[in-house]
């Protein structure tokens, strides 16, 4: 087998440089370890940037996610009992779009589909071949059957876990990572919205995200020891935790409803650089990880296939390189940035069992901060919406 | 002996409060444990915000520091070999006056004289007593002899190690802390300043800053262990020192001079709440200490003067206590965001040996945002000139 790019991996980074890449007459070929229902069932939290929404769209995949998907302007902070919203379109023009990542898959899998592009699911024994050469291949099994793709750049969209990131020698990476001593519990509730939009909750007990999947469907999250297990949950337990951490002394209140998903996630930031070695890319979580809190994974995803995708164009239109050469310390200076926002805002609303009493009162003190500066709301916003200069 | 207000302490808080109570006719009394030559001589930074220079020269002691001192527009944050300008200016409409806080105290002690004020040095063994009755006192020795100061109010502006402060019960107050496991070593030296603004340098061997004093006189500051001695820095290990954490890639370099002084500071962060027991009420360093990133410490001390003297003011002219009432709560608002401000620059700049390498990335990562999103800045810039709300 042989194609210009071989992607590993089908998650939104995978799936969307392959059909950018399509849609500049560049052919590509995705492998992915888990079967189409597999990845289109993974429960995925969706807060999208304006870039991300102008991606999508710019791909033709945006039809569905703009008539499903809710545009929200702006989200609460909820703290020491009181509500105060940021305005992010009035701090920053720009809104955000909730549609859960699993639909942008659903999305991005149909359009692969429909222009015939080819993805591999269920595939195995994975690896790479000749990465620092020019002819890079990828050696895999699919249906029993041991194949090689052979290529001229190998793009590493297969996550953390997957074997693209590994494939670059130890000697030549650095590391970087921070594990949160908590995990959120998430749950899916039958019930209307608690609120119009999304509220980030910071009490002394805890973390608490209020969300919302549709009119009918809600997504909450609290923080928890990343040790619990479901079990140690019980529905009761539950709506106590959020209506301590989330209502208000005004009277705003967490709506109560009936829970059909509990699940529990780690927290942690990881950053490998370099993103490149020879004729290999990684691209999303192959190469950054952040936590949950600044809603930055899947953006910045996105973010790299869209370096990537002008950097393989230039190539393959002009025979450039420049683009491919710098593509690392480009899609770095953002993920830096996203990583930064993204531990910052971790570390202000979440409970820290590390911190000192004073450190506690500084998180007040930062939240009021950001709720009363224009300057503070501007800058935390524009993190948010993605609309920050790196 | 009796006065209206008695006052502990001639540091900058307790020396201004009496003037500005004289100029609206109310009578007070300054006992200070040191003599007049050591607090006159006693070296501290000084960076004034607008609004202590506003208040300053309101009292009638701006005169000299309007002559002497220097208006600075913006200062400059060195960072991976590169330097970028934070214009506090242009970002906040404020500027800062550099001006000794010990040239700000001989022009008090000045005025205090001049204006027939009375102001006790050397006193000793003093204690409060009856502060949560109507009929507050003071005890003292002053030249040998007992005295008793009776007096309306009490104000505790004798610094974190003095008596006011553990005057209110144990139980009533609640105190924050955090010690910072590095110091700051200070020199004054001979030579023209090496930047017409300060510089405040992250380096991954530590944090610098280079100061001011005058046209002649310059101001360093480089971490250092709060265990070291002066003795364990030669002047060229301290240039070495200085080169290695300020110089920039583009060839600006620190000037080198005669080093004719050597000092170490520790550094910490504290606040002691209630600033109020009764009719005992502190102000400044008596209540918080900061450490000295931010250029914040003197600047708080004039900001809880001013509140007071209103509240006093009030009392006096219209018998209302609600200012005073609220003066713990009002104070402590600018309080904490001074406390943050201080802690997050703090945690920017300082080499943190608990930090890991990630966290160390993040602080580049976080210097990159302050210096090129302008709304970053402006929240730096705000808090710095002291133009944030509250």
């Amino acid at each position: 087998m042989r194609t210009q790019v071989g992607i590993i991996g089908a998650g939104p980074a995978g799936l969307l440089l392959s059909h950018l890449l399509h849609l500049r007459g560049i052919e590509s070929v995705v492998l992915e370890a888990r079967g189409r229902e597999q990845i289109e069932s993974t429960i995925r939290a969706g807060v999208l940037e304006q870039g991300t929404t102008d991606l999508l769209t710019e791909a033709g995949v945006g039809t569905r996610m703009k008539s499903e998907g809710a545009q929200h302007h702006g989200f609460e902070l909820a703290f020491e009992g009181k509500r105060r919203r940021i305005d992010l379109t009035g701090l920053t023009g720009h809104s955000i779009t909730v549609y859960a990542q699993h639909e942008v898959l659903k999305d991005l899998v149909a359009a692969r589909i429909e222009a015939n592009g080819t993805v591999l699911f269920n595939v195995s024994q994975t690896s790479l071949h000749g990465i620092d050469t020019t002819t890079p291949s990828i050696r895999f099994h699919h249906e029993g059957e041991p194949h090689e793709l052979h290529c001229d750049y190998v793009i590493g969209c297969d996550g953390s876990q997957g074997v693209s990131r590994n494939s670059i020698p130890r000697a030549l990476r650095r590391d970087y990572e921070r594990v949160y001593p908590f995990g959120w519990f998430g749950i899916l509730v039958e019930a209307p919205p608690s609120s119009h939009e999304l509220i980030y909750a910071r009490h002394e007990r805890g973390f608490a995200l209020v969300s919302t999947r549709s009119p009918n469907v809600q997504r909450m999250y609290f923080q928890c020891d990343p040790k619990d297990t479901v079990e140690l949950w019980s529905d009761d337990r539950i709506w106590a935790e959020l209506h301590a951490r989330v209502d208000s002394t005004e009277g705003e209140h967490v709506v109560e409803g009936k829970i059909f998903q509990k699940n529990i996630v780690g927290m942690r930031s990881f950053v490998s650089t370099t993103m490149r070695h020879g004729r290999l890319f990684l691209a999303g979580d192959a190469a950054h990880i952040v936590p949950p809190t600044g809603a930055k994974g899947l953006n910045l995803a996105v973010a790299d296939v869209r370096v990537l995708t002008q950097a393989l164009d230039s190539f393959y239109k002009e025979g450039r390189i420049d683009l491919l050469d710098t593509y690392s310390a480009t899609a770095l200076k953002r993920i830096w940035r996203a990583e930064h926002f993204s531990y910052w805002m971790t570390r202000m609303m979440h409970r820290l069992d590390d911190a000192s009493p004073f450190e506690q009162q500084l998180q007040i003190a930062e939240l009021e901060h950001v709720t009363t500066s224009r300057a503070a709301a501007t800058a935390m916003a524009e993190n948010y919406v993605g609309a920050v200069a790196v």
